[in-house]
């Protein structure tokens, strides 16, 4: 069972109003739920500045199916690290682009640095890396 | 068939062998595909700051898949937009969070609205919206 | 005299230690501080989503005095916009570089559009606009 | 004197013609002045990725200076670093708020850890590190 603890925030009347404000737009249906979030977020990015860290990634990358070495390439780089590829997604754009969406476990320096080999690979258009630090989420 | 254009790029000596080293480390195999890589960023970057701009974008969630709420909740805001949803992929990173990869089409603004809702769900740990623009890439 | 509120937030025992530890790395001298900054943080970069808002930015330049043409138009520049440049700084790095800092104030387009034309001067080798939403701070 | 070299860049009419309407937007006068400035992006970048890299930092930040323990900790700050610290900007903004900007010079990790410490100050409001890279820019 998870341990919960409460804590006592003291803020200006503005700051809150303004917070409060905001959260109800995105949604939220508490304060301590927002909180969490940013909290969350600070840490997950701490942790992702550290290259030995163990993080899940999201690679996505959009390119053009007809550029016949990357199909090629992209299998050969998943399995050459094939204990960190955990699923792979695939989405038809248009007639010439492919988004292909990669989840990998990780290191967060290999990860980068296997992300940059697939981004620049000729034919991929347009790369993104999203870390998640994945200890103590 | 695409026209190809040829453009005279003038840089310090210095620059530029900075920009090679770079470059090969990176796995490029030319000049040309890592430049054409920086403006294809550069102009999605300027396409997404529109709210109106056509866009694909790649939603990444992590969750904790005991809260009851949010995969009900997850349908049914794939649901209400159903247009956009055009492909998702979940993957069980441990006995308790799940990551979820939803790759929707629309407008830049109500893709970001949407990706704030599905972050302040409670339960969603960690949430990312990558926008790619999907004009001309 | 400002109101100030309490808020009661509740959250798990592992997510606070580690916030603990990561804002008493960081200086932090109370929790309640470390989250008023997350929130004020969160509030700024929303606020600065919109183009009309009212903020103070840092523009930060590096650039080459050689090249003559710069401080001309970086004094036509802040001249055209006189109404919003509020003071800057001016520091000479090494034999060729020096660093600007130019404080605006304005809205958001309005900054966005003056920093992107400094940055784009020839002779300006690097660029920032750094914006702080300047209402109810 | 600085060697200039000239490199060949083949991209497709497209891509080309929406570049050329963003750069004239920005205001940029040649495709080499554009495209040598996304190159030192890029390079700063990657530089500042490294914590022992040389950089420059121009560190914003927005306090209260009713809030008396801050300006004794600024300067305590930067004279505990006072190789580093080159020069410094002071605005008021409004009956609370300055404005300060503290232009530093030394290695990546060690700025970021100042820039943290400055920004957790209780008072300090809002905090920016711009880095940039300085060797070669």
């Amino acid at each position: 069972m998870t341990q919960i603890e409460r804590v006592d925030v003291s803020l200006e009347k503005g700051l809150l109003d303004a917070f409060d404000k905001l959260i109800s737009t995105q949604g939220y249906e508490s304060r301590s739920e927002a909180i969490r979030d940013l909290i969350r977020q600070q840490l997950s990015s701490d942790r992702l500045r550290d290259d030995k860290a163990e993080a899940v990634a999201a690679v996505v990358l959009v390119y053009d199916h007809h550029a016949t070495a990357i199909m090629e390439r992209l299998t050969e780089l998943q399995h050459s690290h094939f204990l960190k590829t955990i699923s792979s997604l695939h989405v038809h754009l248009d007639h010439h682009d492919c988004l292909e969406v990669i989840v990998l476990r990780g290191k967060v320096g290999e990860i980068n640095r296997m992300g940059e080999k697939l981004i620049s690979i000729k034919g991929v258009k347009l790369g993104r890396v999203n870390l998640l630090a994945n200890e103590g989420l």
